[in-house]
This record gives C-alpha cells, sequence and structure tokens, in this order.
C-alpha cells in the first residue's frame, strides 16, 4: 500500500484556487492509495470570528470540498483524508476532516480538542474517533492538535486503526517528533499532513505553520519528513499488516500489556490540579 | 526547590560497593531536596533468572539497600527515590521503588509494566502508581519500560503529581525524547534516571544501558541532559508550581481539556488487534 501527505500553502479563503492546486499537485505526484491533506486545507487558518468560520464552513458530504474531494478520488483510485470547516445541519461549525473513496464519503471526524481560538470559532467534536477501510488499511482520524492528547490515538489504536491519518495546521515545534511517541507507543503507522506559510488577523495576531509533515512507522522510524517552510509531496509504501504486530519485544505487546485496572485516566475536575 | 539524577554504573550483584560509591557521590553532589536514582541501582538488571533475582531481592523497608537510603536521607536532608528489588512476605519478587525522606519510606511502587525477561524474574506490580509528598513537592513514581504507556504518567498526573521521578535501566533509544512528550501531554517535571554500562548473561546474552538521563519541565524544556557513556549528576532549581499550570495555550488546559466521554482507552481483548 502507498500513503502519502500533501504540505500545502493554502490562499487564505480561496476554496476554488486552493481546490485546483491540491489537483494540480496530486496529478503531478501519481495516485497511492491514501493521500493525508492538512487541516482546513482549502480555506486556511486564522478565521479571526466565528462568523468568518461560519463564512467558509460547508456541509458534509453536499458542499464544494467533499464534492471535489470525491471527484479527485474516483479520477485517480486514491482515498483522501482533509480537514474541512464543516457547517451542520443544525448550524453547528466544526473544524473537521473526512475520508474519502470512490464510494463516497467513508468518514466525518468533528475535532475534539479544539486549539486555543479554535474554541472561539468551532463547536467541539461530538462524534469519536473513527476507524474506518481506506484505500487498503483500516484508517483512524485525528486533527492537529489531538496529538497532545495521547487518548486520542490510544482511542484510535485500541479502535483497530493500522493508519493514523492526522491532518494538521501546526503552529508549536513539539508535535513533530511527539508523533514518533504516539507511533510506538501504539504500534501504527502515522500521517501528519502540515500546512506552511504565515497567516494574519485584522487585530494584528498573525501564526507561522511549521511545515515538517512526517510519516512515522510503528517502529518508530521516520519513513518521511517534510522541509519547514517549502510545499511538499511525500509517498512511502507501508505494508499495514505491521501495524497488526503490537511486540514492543518478544515478551512485550503495547496494547496487550496495558494493565487498565491501575490507570486512573478519569478523575473528578477537583483531583486535576 | 533542587532536584537530580545519579547516573551510575553499578557492578553487578555487589550491593555493598554500589551502596558505597552512591553515598561518595552523594557526598560529592551536595544536598538537593530531591534524588531520582536509577532502576535496581545497587545490584544490576541481567539477572539471568528468576532465582537469581530472587537471591538479589530484599525486603522494604527492612533490607540494606531501603535502610542505607533512609540513612543517606536523615544524614543530608535529601529525600530519594531509587529502584530495587524487592522480596515480599508471601515471597513475591517485585521491581520496585522506594520513595524515602527523614521520616523513612513515603512509597513504595512495584513495576507495572514489566519488560521483556523481566516478565520471568519479577512478579507483575500490584500496588497502583502513587503520589507523595517527598522534598517539597508532590511526587509520582514510576519505572523505566512505564514511559512506553502514557497511561502511566497520565495516571500520576491525574493524581496530582508535580514531578515523575523515573528510575530507568534503558536499552532501546526511544525513551529519552518521548520524556518532552510525556513532560508536556502532562505539564509536570520528569526525571529520568539512567545507567549506563554492559551486562552480559550466562547465555551470551548482552545488554547495554543508555545513559542521557534528564531532567525536563513542564514546557518541554530539557534542564539536564546527561552523555551517553559516563556516570554522570545534574542538578537543576525547579518551582514544582510550575507543574500546576496546566495551560498549553491561553485557552488550553491539558487535564480539563479531556474529554474522557470520547475516549474508549479499555477495549475488550479481540478489539485490540
Amino acid at each position: 500500500m502507498r500513503i502519502g501527505f500533501i504540505q500545502n500553502h493554502p490562499a487564505y479563503g480561496d476554496r476554488e484556487e486552493n481546490l485546483r492546486a491540491l489537483e494540480r499537485a496530486l496529478r503531478a505526484a501519481g495516485a497511492p492509495d491514501l493521500w493525508v491533506l492538512p487541516e482546513l486545507f482549502a480555506v486556511g487558518y486564522l478565521f479571526g470570528s466565528r462568523a468568518e468560520a461560519a463564512r467558509l464552513a460547508e456541509p458534509v458530504p453536499d458542499g464544494p470540498t467533499t464534492q471535489a474531494l470525491i471527484r479527485l478520488a474516483r479520477g485517480s483510485g486514491s482515498a483522501l483524508v482533509a480537514g474541512l470547516a464543516e457547517r451542520a445541519p443544525d448550524g453547528r461549525i466544526f473544524n473537521s476532516a473526512v475520508g474519502v473513496d470512490r464510494g463516497g464519503v467513508q468518514a466525518v471526524y468533528r475535532k475534539i480538542h479544539l486549539f486555543d481560538r479554535e474554541k472561539e470559532w468551532f463547536d467541539p467534536g461530538d462524534l469519536g474517533f473513527p476507524v474506518v477501510a481506506l484505500g487498503g488499511a483500516r484508517v483512524g482520524l485525528m486533527i492537529c492538535f489531538d496529538w497532545r492528547f495521547p487518548e486520542a490515538a490510544r482511542t484510535l489504536a485500541l479502535g483497530g486503526a493500522q493508519v493514523i491519518a492526522h491532518p494538521s495546521n501546526l503552529v508549536m515545534p513539539f508535535c513533530q517528533s511527539a508523533m514518533v511517541t504516539r507511533a510506538i507507543e501504539n504500534r501504527v503507522f502515522t500521517v501528519t499532513a502540515n500546512r506552511i506559510g504565515t497567516e494574519r488577523a485584522d487585530d494584528g495576531s498573525e501564526l507561522t505553520f511549521t511545515g515538517r509533515s512526517r510519516i512515522v512507522a510503528p517502529d518508530g522510524a521516520v519513513l518521511a519528513d517534510a522541509p519547514e517552510a517549502v510545499t511538499a509531496v511525500g509517498v512511502v509504501e507501508v505494508n499495514p499488516a505491521q501495524a497488526d504486530d503490537k511486540r514492543a519485544t518478544a515478551r512485550n505487546d503495547v496494547l496487550a500489556d496495558r494493565r487498565t485496572e491501575f490507570y486512573r485516566l478519569i478523575a473528578p475536575p477537583d483531583k486535576n490540579h
């Protein structure tokens, strides 16, 4: 199976141009079994307000981004996981990712751990962490800041994910090396698709995205590693069954060795601090 | 508060010499509020058999290692966390760590995630992950391979640990950088005290320990970092209250933002693979 990431530099708010750029990039890169694209890849990130996020949000599956992804999947045979701003029928706005293939939308994930000002722009995800068949593997979806919570990748691994598709718009420096930890603690493949560039908001604030998209193997090997400040494509051949072997040593299995009777992972709020 | 690690090179099976070496190292290094020593620091690691582990095991608190640690705490004022082979009254053998201060033993931790052949030599820990007051901070204990399971550090952080004391005998290459992830995902200090040297077993197998003991701050800063193949001591000044501030951004708290209703961390065995 071949999996890849696209590290892009979206033009803020210009969905049509960003979708055209994606189509050009895909055409040049061939057709792996699974593409992972960045969070909010078609509209940019620094919305500044909930109203602006709502303006750029769209329904799933009928909105233009999801429809373009399905068209690309049908044309190329590749499955794709990509981030977009989702407008739900009831008016809520989510920072979502969809997983699509020739058959249409196979997964919708609504970001569960919102980062910083996303808490003003979006509603918190309400659908859990999905694991679905995509491109020949069992693929789990999480978005960007979810990396910071080990429970996200763990939940996906326990749900059977062989590959974690991780659309991102990273601005802090720790995630890329942490993804090695996420890969080995769960013995899964991880595909982090990040973006590049700087965005400025009306209030003068700005964010620079850190690139360095990467694919990590269940044994911690970094299979592909993009540069920091240029657009890039990375594609590698992997055997997803490698992620079914959870052995860390001849006598250790990273999931079966969990001793949940000693974990106290749900503490009352007053015990948290 | 000052916290430190001692990275040693124990002589296999020679408890008396290893305790003397510890005493020399401590005398040269001053008296921080908390010392963290390696796993099994006084007897070495590669036992080869359960009988040999039993031979080098000792009761807690009456055995010679715990008594020596208490004597050192009383002489210096420093609290200490250190690993030892524990023989329980019922004959079980544990890979344990004790936390001691002037008042005696404040914590006993029996390793919950046994590594590789430790499963033959030791019984699995049965006491949970302790958090106790030691040296002026709330200190949580875990040992070596526990790093691989994010639930260990998470359980300690949710239990209120400001500092994770992490006696280790590391032989694989991933832990040291993973400790940055463990520190930032929980916003705690971590003190990994590793050993150096190579041990050979009768069957010709050998293990080389990787040194690189380190102290990491809640913001991911590496405050002290030992070399790979020499004995070393590292001491840093920290404010444990820094670990009470769980903010990753102005709007994110790494514990309070957990959305446990979406975590499925306890899967039936048949869902694990």
